[in-house]
């Protein structure tokens, strides 16, 4: 499992620096004068965790606070630099998995298949907070270990968007759109769920399944559509 | 790595198993009159090895012979029961990598992007046989190791099929099909590559990544089209 971990951040490394080095263009518009087309931003979310203030305290110890690492695209949200190691079923682990702050009102793991196959976990497709039929897991901290008794989910792929977004592709919270992504294994994933909130920036979020199979790191066009 | 392998053999299994208990129509209609629609069957090939019969003596002694271990749906081809442990850059394996039979007169590893990274491979998608650009790796079989100077890819997923076949969805050799997967994450993979060959079955095969992607043991449809 520390081999895939490994590997999977030099993926996202190499993301990144394909991002800044080899198309920049592919990543997302640059801005243009309001009333056009929306700057459309594409980032893949490796597997990760979020945690309620309790569930930090029990696993990182009285007071504890998120510290962020990296801030994220949407505003306010940001990788911690606290990770912890997620215990399945017979005895497989996945170390370092990465909290994202801040703080929730409820604990959840989100993975994608790959992982939850390496744990040994068969998971839902859900949206956050949709519990439904998920399985738990172990975390454990430096200062303790916590039983997530639900919450082990594969988070749905969805898009965030602001009210002008919304207007400009025609939607509206909890409606679905597609997403187009050209590259030498392009596909369509259909159905995007969006999310719409007042201060949240255009951007889709798909898992590293989804990243693997399109080939992100080399896509030459982003398109969403009705 | 061996998590992972186990892993990946559990979700074969259990696609296995979904398509024989959950929705057998699912994965490809039931036989039809002459004339209708032709039977479509998606199925995910996991990584694996082609081998000539030169590298698999050297692999395995001298006068091997491949042992069928499981019969494919296309006829006369086959999992072997000989794998081998693929070797990459940085001390990192891969072992148990099946050899899919007959020989051939090339040596290759097909590997889905997870593994390549994994293995700290970078890979092109490439049509079997296309080596281009692409990096190599040894193979270790119990009488020796060879070294592959190229031949690691991705490949291309693809859709196998007769000459009716390409009649009736208006293709040729080499042409290219979209193939829409209903899911609970759906996708249009699109332009699969056409293989035309007069014994061909239809059949799609896409790659573990993919099938992840598409959460392919709860597909309820498949649809390929121009």
């Amino acid at each position: 499992m520390i081999m895939l971990d490994r590997g999977i951040v030099e993926r996202l490394v190499r993301d990144a620096l394909s991002k800044q080095l080899e198309a920049p263009q592919a990543r997302g518009r640059p801005e243009e004068p309001a009333g056009s087309v929306p700057k459309l931003v594409v980032n893949v979310s490796a597997r990760h965790a979020h945690v309620t203030q309790e569930d930090l305290e029990r696993l990182f110890g009285k007071g504890h606070q998120l510290k962020p690492f990296k801030w994220l695209y949407q505003d306010g949200f940001f990788a911690a630099e606290e990770t912890v190691t997620v215990i399945g079923p017979r005895q497989r682990i996945i170390p370092n998995v990465r909290i994202l702050g801040p703080c929730r009102d409820h604990s959840q793991i989100e993975l994608a298949f790959t992982d939850a196959v390496a744990l040994g976990l068969d998971l839902p497709v859900r949206k956050s907070g949709d519990h439904r039929d998920s399985p738990g897991a172990w975390m454990m901290g430096p200062a303790g270990m916590i039983r997530l008794e639900r919450g082990v989910i594969r988070h749905e792929r969805h898009v965030h968007m602001g009210p002008t977004d919304c207007d400009h592709y025609g939607v509206k919270d909890g409606g679905r759109l597609h997403l187009r992504i050209k590259s030498d294994c392009g596909a369509v994933l259909e159905d995007l769920l969006v999310r719409m909130a007042p201060a949240s920036k255009l951007e889709v979020h798909i898992d590293t399944d989804e990243g693997n199979a399109v080939n992100y790191p080399r896509a030459t066009k982003f398109e969403l559509f009705k």
